[in-house]
């Protein structure tokens, strides 16, 4: 295989896991979300692995990605869809046990005619007028749903403790689903970090699974390692890349390595000044990233090693994902198909 | 479905290649570049497409990725990898009967001791110090490479036709090949663009082939239409999405849409003014885009249909690249994996 590798620690996934359940009481359900292929890692390698590890619920974004999570984890547990119920999604929810996240009324009166005993749950916003029923829709149903099974909330602001509308939020929250029978949950990574008062009856962290922040603890899950292509050795003042945008300041030798933007090394790192690391020892990325490949200033290395490392334990997702300007979030999701991925379990 | 659609349409990326085959003289050939599984749309799809049109040589960038275009166009059209022969590239160079454009002595020795007999070519650097032998390791085997079929050099700047390397790498790569027997290759998109000179044997578009940038003339390959889940009222000062960045300045409509960056809508676009579509009416993207959710301002809209567009012909795939402080290049490629991708053709 030529192609660069993503190594995807399952051990580590469920130890964060582990990690995060730890931080809530007993009585509260730590789910798992494993919505956009697992961030990116796999929904079917990571789902089947925090099922055995005793988790219970999954949420997924779309109802077909339900179905993926379902044939990995088998008939047991609970699957969640948070964009609740669209067009043609009944056969799938029926055919595959999935439990929509009901939106709005609408979508409320839809999967009832449409699966009138099948289990579903109920989404209500709360501050962030995204997804979810708002005060004045959710007061039109909130007597016709007495059946569902969880009604939860997402936070806007989670990921920055002290900004004001969390406690807007929970209060909201509180107030709209005080008295109602069913479970509830607010909280994914950022909420859970919050305390207990965030947690209620099942707490559905995503991010922290995948050893991101804002779970500062979390163990590292990635490692990236690039095939090296090819070394050359320039002179001072010779360009590397496109645009002649990096110029060699000293005689220097330049490795070029077979990974690129269209492997999720977003394009922006190129200015970020990134290191690609020869084991214990960083090398700076030079010039821009090119679709299939990087170029690295390996000067200073003894010996240029076959492959080297973009994302591992001494330069994390969310320090890629700083260096280009946005979150670990969308690293990890960027991370795209072309790499081997090997999976280590157990 | 309820994921959002990717529509390619292959008839535009059969004339694009047409029209950039036309601005060339008939004795040069026009070849495609389809790595990185096409510019993210598909290698199979559109080297299918392309090989049935006419196309008789195609590009990828690893010899995996030339597996796929293989299968997809028969044995009869050549195949060149621009990595080269990376460490366990044989069997599949061999079984597949791909081209390794060899970038190094190295890659040369052990080409020809793996596969003394199968066809290979050649990769030179004339200034972009990225791939290709550069100079004085060329001059060690210029007299050993007459068996190649083909010598290749990359430009670091044709995007930009002013560039003055351009004229510098035209001037290196006519030097270093004079005299030489096999087919020479220097241009990709942008050098078809720099005018006959840089044609030589052979050209092999690849960005414009897709509907990008630098060839302006391009017809549009791409469509992404996007599911609204649902939509809802909100009064002015309420704030939308994460972080609750965005404020509404007067009582709103807001669309929530299937689709966010998990699905190569680059985050950074949320501040950027980019537009959704209603058919042929625009409206703005408010609030930061989430991982599989994009919210909308459609209060201006009589009735929200059911579908909206952000890339089409009213803003194309460099428009939104733009927006996200980047080029169509990455946006191409950082469209996912979930969406269901429709192929028009025929």
């Amino acid at each position: 295989m030529t192609a660069a590798t993503l190594t995807i620690d399952l051990n580590a996934v469920v130890a964060n896991w582990q990690a995060l359940n730890a931080l809530s009481v007993s009585e509260v359900e730590t789910a798992a979300v494993v919505k956009a292929n697992g961030y990116g890692l796999g929904a079917g390698p990571v789902a089947g692995a925090l099922a055995q590890a005793g988790a219970r619920s999954f949420f997924v974004a779309l109802a077909e990605e339900g179905v993926a999570v379902r044939k990995a984890v088998g008939n047991d547990p609970a699957i969640y869809v948070f964009s609740g119920l669209m067009n043609t999604d009944i056969p799938l929810i029926r055919d595959y046990t999935l439990i929509p996240l009901l939106n709005s009324a609408k979508q409320l009166v839809k999967f009832r005619m449409g699966l009138p005993d099948a289990p579903y749950g109920v989404q209500i916003d709360t501050g962030m007028s995204r997804l979810g029923m708002p005060l004045s829709e959710f007061i039109m149903v909130r007597d016709k749903i007495v059946k569902a099974d969880l009604i939860i909330s997402h936070l806007a602001c989670a990921d920055e403790p002290d900004h004001t509308q969390n406690k807007q939020q929970l209060q909201h929250f509180s107030e709209m689903t005080r008295g109602l029978s069913m479970r509830r949950s607010l909280s994914a990574t950022g909420g859970i970090l919050l305390g207990p008062d965030y947690h209620f009856d099942l707490v559905r962290p995503g991010v922290g699974l995948y050893g991101g922040e804002p779970f500062s603890n979390a163990a590292p899950v990635v490692t990236v390692s690039i095939p090296v292509i090819q070394t050359r050795n320039i002179t001072a003042g010779q360009s590397v890349g496109y645009g002649a945008a990096w110029v060699a300041k000293r005689p220097s030798k330049i490795a070029t390595l077979a990974a690129g933007y269209a492997d999720g090394l977003i394009r922006a790192i190129g200015d970020g000044g990134m290191m690609v690391w020869a084991g214990n020892v960083p090398c700076p990325i030079v010039g821009r990233v090119s679709m299939d490949l990087l170029t690295v200033d390996v000067t200073e290395l003894k010996r240029v090693p076959d492959h080297m490392e973009i994302i591992n334990p001494h330069q994390t997702v969310d320090d890629v994902a700083k260096a280009a300007g946005t979150i670990g979030y969308e690293m990890l999701t960027s991370l795209g198909g072309r790499y081997k991925r090997d999976y280590v379990n157990g």
